[in-house]
């Protein structure tokens, strides 16, 4: 297999996880969540989250997440506004919409969402021969690798509150979102402004696992109702906890995020510094860099990543970094980048 | 905490699927169970159920499992038969029809729908003001721990066939069922007489996860559709895959369902020499002895388990046993029983 | 075509309302139940059921309506309650399931359920692995043509106002309950003791059209979204409108649904004169004797009607009446009837 | 009330439609469609559309036969691919998504679909991470009063053959398409080339009700079950058929459709004359005018009418006529328009 820049979960998880389950071993647990590990996980994130009164709930994968929390707040009628290029608009094969509801989007710059697109989709929004749209989805950083500013994410959530929408945020890559030197948000901003987000745990070095943080008290109720209805509610939901309290306890969810920064940024620096030119401002583990054609298909040869975009003669294509990178194939791809 | 007989998944995983992880960590993998352990694992699985073209599919949990299956295959007017007693029906908070199916039931015996049962449904469901019956679920084992025999599935199996219905089989306890003394079933038996079911590893030892085999081809195309569309296509699909890869390469799976079922025969064992009977037959690893209601609540403040049923002075209490039950808590147990 | 006593909608419709319609053929109105007759219709449902600030809304037909209002109120994990024999759980198809909501059934007497039956369905549902019943169905008449006395319906909305449960009635045929000797409720201790319900006008000599009645606050908002979400908002929906005025201006309704109890009552009479028991009480349009399978064999082939039951050597019949229900034609059956 | 250019169901029913219902008072037939009228109707529509082995069903609305036509023959992780500006993307108030599926639009020109389009949606969409495009929706006419000629519906159709789709329309206003000057197709056409389409009674002069019509066959299977299941199977399903043997037993449906075209075109040559621009070609009943702003404020004051769009300083607003539209309003909206 040649070596992949293709995602952020390409490797199992970091060892420290794994040891995390052998240091369980010996004890029995309540199923479903309702375990002492759950509990600790749950208080570790509710003060990193700086949000005492949070619901918290470990899930085993981010589509889920989402479609569990929408799908739980929203009646019939409601609908959801998102990016065009929103991950649940995209690439859920339609699980919102099986869920019953539409989603209505808006194009976006750098794959975020401002208060004035949201206002645009409220505004056409009428009447009863229409959706009406309830929930604002945003991620964060998002599917183009950039991240909201605080002053950008506040006037979303302003708008959103003084229009009566919730805000439910997409954190699969909140980590790096977060450790961005691109981001001035912390992650108490993001549960002061948000009613719902999840912490992605899959791609940042656990070995499956996302925690769902509620933050509105409309939103908790009877959740885990629909955690069981939607297939989510693990019977050894144990085995997430424990891997988030590894992650909280003592800075290794930062420690890994930051570490598949700091390679994106490497990897970044190394191809502009061959000349190229980026798509997206670099700000997160996720570039896309626009390379001529030619250029990326002979780095197909050699590499594992996804084309993003082909326009006339060039390619713009993804590259992801994780903790688990590997510093000498960044240099090896930066020395085959440039030996034409 | 007390010592619980609640569950079989109450401790974390056994260390040889803890070891699994491990002994793939240096290595990257392909996303979405497009690996090669996936790939391994699926190839072990088919081979023991002697199923060369059956499709394998790896999902976290088992009430998903349930609701991909049946909504990927059901037209929305069509329904589901299973016994009153089934997951689906009861402890699946409803995640059936959420995808919009209706369940028609039979009482059953010992949590087993027999093909009378089935005919009599089909029988009462005439025209398009009722919904369709198209697909029977039963749960080897049952939830009342009890076993389908090779005539009995085989019946059900037949009556299928010849009425154009579906037949799909709920693993979570197939380890337990297969290793039981009272079953005739083999794997291959099953993987010939349903169109579909899937291979507990939750409760057999697991960290988490559950194989899903379809057998039918007619229930295969597109199905990685309706596992991603439905939360359950895991980015890190390949965590699933090298726990049954364990399981199946050298015999845990069967070893672990068998220490289960001999554990909680001595546990039956024990009650019966004590003089108390038992709801259903002693088969598997789930065991519902009937105590006097004083007894059983002198036993609740010593261990953890469910009361099934309470009728007049009686409490028919579960009990279950995994690999990881210990022998010295079911002595204690047995003598804490006896010492009134 | 043999003459029909399957049902109460065989004819097209009084010519009453016929001449509702070419009464205001002259005309524009607005459309989707916006226009003045609407208005006018609401005005007297309103002061018909005593409920000045309820809801009003026509719709075609009486699953449709069941299936709007459930799904209007229902969070995705709420499940209704009704009684075994509810038109809901048997004969719409699935459509309550296809909205994503389970039916929690007992079998109930005379196709009533009562307090208890109810109560019986809430203390065993305990947790989030079983869906929660959210509210009551009850059809008045019911199908078994029975009707709730005021105690009886009394009993069954105080539990559920102490219970948090929604009370919804199908009143497909609720003015042959009303006009029933049997009954003792007025349509304003309906519009009391419900949250919502729906008066039937198909079945009581309408072209077609149901006004759906929303008496609880909380489930007023937002409900013509839900119509048409579900394809229920006509866009004239004048139509019905016009038709509920011409019942309700002076005394139809009452009128069609007390000559329809009052030929059932004359066949009945007939039947029981000639030596027969009946199934379930005789309280309205519907009645449901027990012939001998000869007899009703030979009834057949002379008449229309369903077979309710077969039992022994006995078939229970179903035979129903309406306003346009030929009186020699009541005596003929009664006179073949009697002619072995 | 202001005389209404809003739409063409602002009046009750054309009165060959009233005398219809007359006709068939004092027969007795059988319910839910299957009675002798639906038998009549359905063999008029059939050779009228030159399919004689298409299915035909009555349906009371426009909306509800897209949702259940739709909904009845996609599995879940299937899509549909509509204009933009297509009636079930933006005014059933995400009917569609309610029932599960996602829509994948295209902008389209003068809101026709063209198999570019279609295409340009079916490139796009390669994996399960994605939905898959299995229907194409299109209305004839259009939500801009246009229609498709036969080489494009042609292109249409033979791309979704080519690539496995199936291809229905909305023929809420199918006369007005088939009657407009612009438009070569007949209804043969039609019925060759779409898998299903519906007839539209509502606005062509019908008291309500709508024809479905199945041509191909794997649609048909089980249709019955699909419209009961959403409330959609009438009890007096006989009441709509009567209506549509009054239209295509004489011509009354191509008679009032051609009627309703006129007095558009009347409309729209007069407003021409005074030297406005249309959005879109005139082509049916719906026409589409630019008018400066303030002149079109003036005549909000005097009639009915609803604004398309607002760019600058002016409005482009859209009339409709029926065959009940009154000359002499027509000639007065005129000279109003030019009396400023």
């Amino acid at each position: 297999m040649k070596y992949s820049f293709k995602n952020d979960y390409s490797e199992m998880a970091h060892p420290r996880i794994l040891d995390a389950f052998s240091a369980v071993q010996a004890k029995q647990f309540e199923g479903y969540g309702l375990d002492e590990h759950s509990a600790e996980a749950t208080a570790l994130i509710r003060k990193k989250v700086n949000a005492l009164s949070a619901d918290v709930h470990f899930i085993a994968g981010g589509t889920h997440a989402n479609l569990v929390v929408i799908s739980s707040i929203l009646r019939p009628h409601e609908a959801v506004i998102a990016a065009e290029s929103g991950h649940i608009f995209v690439h859920e094969a339609g699980s919102i919409e099986a869920t019953g509801h539409k989603i209505c989007t808006r194009v976006g710059i750098n794959g975020k969402l401002s208060a004035g697109d949201i206002e645009s989709v409220i505004l056409e929004h009428s009447d009863e021969h229409m959706v009406k749209p309830r929930l604002v989805y945003l991620s964060l950083s998002t599917e183009c690798g950039t991240v909201y500013t605080k002053a950008e994410l506040s006037a979303v959530s302003k708008y959103c509150r003084d229009n009566n929408l919730y805000l439910y945020i997409d954190g699969a890559r909140l980590g790096n979102a977060i450790n961005s030197p691109a981001c001035d948000l912390s992650y108490s901003d993001v549960s002061e402004l948000a009613d719902a987000f999840f912490i992605g745990g899959t791609k940042n070095g656990a070995l499956f696992g996302e925690a769902i943080v509620i933050c509105n008290d409309a939103m908790k109720k009877d959740f885990r109702f629909h955690l069981k209805q939607r297939g989510a509610l693990l019977s050894k939901g144990a085995a997430i906890a424990v891997q988030f309290s590894a992650f909280f306890k003592d800075g290794l969810y930062n420690e890994l995020a930051s570490l598949a920064n700091q390679k994106a940024r490497k990897l970044a620096d190394g191809i502009m510094a061959s000349g190229f030119e980026f798509l997206f401002p670099v700000e997160t583990n996720m570039i896309i860099p626009i390379l001529p054609t030619e250029v990326a298909e002979r780095m197909h040869k050699l590499y594992g990543f996804y084309d993003w975009k082909v326009f006339c003669d060039k390619t713009a294509v993804r590259l992801l970094t994780s903790w688990a990178t590997r510093e000498d194939k960044i240099d090896k791809f930066l020395a085959d980048l440039n030996s034409v």
